[in-house]
């Protein structure tokens, strides 16, 4: 990273904890600072309170990314753009973000999801450098999935929810699933929540050879054929805590090449699946990054 | 549509039929022609002494667009640029369909999938007007689907082939499906061949009250369940011979409804999914007006 670049400025906005980072990019991590996400007036201020301190500390930064929870409004021509909306999380339902950060710091702000966030943090410092469509899917506590769609990610009706499409079943499984709404989709089969319930103890205390991970790797293999087939990703980036299980990738790999059957004619298939499926390569920092990214969009 | 309106040239390239149009939109077609789809150099000389007439007859056309059977190349940057690929069909294997016209008649040509191109027309002309985010379904032989996203088709990896996803079976189905890649993908499941091998006689035979249409029913469901949930469409177009079914539309709706929900919080849920899940505004003439759509964005 140059000396010369400038200073950008991020706010992962996550549903229990926001990370707020400054800095140029990967190589460049000036400051970060974690705080709880508590009562959203409370919360905001702190998060002003950071970035002021910045700017007073390392000069004026020239662009801010948010990367948030959502649901969000990513329409720029919507009046509650920059908004999170429906949210269940007490207290936050129609909270002005974006708004009203841009204009306390007077710079371009940009504003996603946190999984989009994650994914424009792959495609511009990780292992998507030069791909315009690819997706990023987090398994942990939930499934998220930013989609990036010829170098945009998806807003129509609503952010992409690919983490709560219902797949085709295992045959014999009759795991009834743990999702709220939807019982079987793919967060309610393959989440940690869902493998710890279909298990009777945590993902992290499951052996490599334990039945349940048959069902979460066929079911993950499920969610990727469908993301193939309707977002058509150059590349997945697969990550969050369920995916520290080293056996899984290859499993899923598997699952995946059995389950599209030739189907798709791409280069990036046909040489193998170990560099179509990848882990992050921002690991645990994709997050922040993300928020990084958003920020240089912005700046451009 | 203003006489003064540009007169535009489109192709509408299908596995056995290819159609020719000229015109400025559906209320100003002045002249369709309709070819079989035989060997392909014959085929292409076919499509282009019709152009060549028409040049002669109604003068230049400001664009061209093809709207193709696929697998297609939709990368504006690859070598291999409108071409068709990997294509079963015999004779047809990476042939130059857009570069070759290009070449030929000198004037701006678009290119994209037939379906991709049903889709725009729709959002130009149909019940899309004003969308950015649309999606057109057709079920017929198969199941194609053409995803618009922000105002772009899908295209990575490959352009979307959503028509082969797998989907939640409904309970007690065993039905095996008939395609021949992935047997109970969505095509193998819900096209008028799967019904008809499913209910040993042609979908225009079956009454509305036959058990195959409960089945067909469900699994439609399931394809726009995940549709609304990877791109986020505004309103989905639903078309092709087997929705020439009346009852369908009806049943799919209350499928769709029943499997997301509520989970999505949208207007255009919220008001009922009868202006959500429409038939295509443009009826039989969506594929060669599809052609034109592609040429009007070649002219902008």
């Amino acid at each position: 990273m140059a000396p010369t670049a400038q200073l950008l400025a991020g706010v992962e906005l996550g549903g229990t904890k926001c990370v707020c980072i400054l800095g140029g990019g990967p190589d460049d991590v000036r400051a970060t600072e974690r705080l709880p996400t508590g009562e959203r007036e409370h919360t905001l201020r702190q998060i002003e309170g950071v970035l002021e301190r910045w700017r007073a500390q390392y000069g004026e930064f020239a662009a801010l990314g948010v990367a948030s929870f959502g649901p969000v409004d990513l329409r720029r021509e919507s009046p509650t753009w920059g908004y999170i909306t429906s949210t269940p999380k007490p207290g936050w339902r129609d909270t002005d973000v974006a708004q009203r950060l841009a204009r306390r710091f007077t710079v371009p702000v940009a504003f996603d999801t946190d999984v989009n966030g994650a994914a424009f943090a792959e495609g511009r410092w990780g292992a998507g450098a030069g791909m315009s469509d690819f997706a990023y899917v987090t398994v942990g506590t939930g499934i998220g999935v930013g989609s990036i769609v010829r170098g945009h990610s998806v807003f129509g009706l609503t952010h992409c929810e690919t983490g709560h499409i219902r797949v085709a079943r295992k045959p014999g499984d009759d795991f009834a699933g743990v999702c709220p709404f939807h019982g079987d989709c793919i967060e309610g089969l393959a989440s940690g929540p869902a493998i710890e319930a279909r298990a009777g103890r945590p993902a992290t205390e499951l052996p490599p050879d334990h039945p349940a991970w048959e069902f979460v790797a066929h079911d993950l293999g499920q969610l990727l054929h469908t993301l193939v087939l309707t977002t058509a990703p150059q590349r997945i980036f697969l990550g969050g805590g369920v995916m520290s299980q080293p056996h899984l990738f290859a499993r899923i790999r598997r699952e995946l090449e059995s389950s599209l059957n030739l189907y798709v004619a791409a280069p990036q298939l046909a040489q193998g699946l170990d560099q179509y499926i990848v882990p992050p390569g921002l690991g645990a920092m994709a997050g922040p990054l993300g928020a990084l990214a958003l920020a240089a969009q912005a700046n451009q």
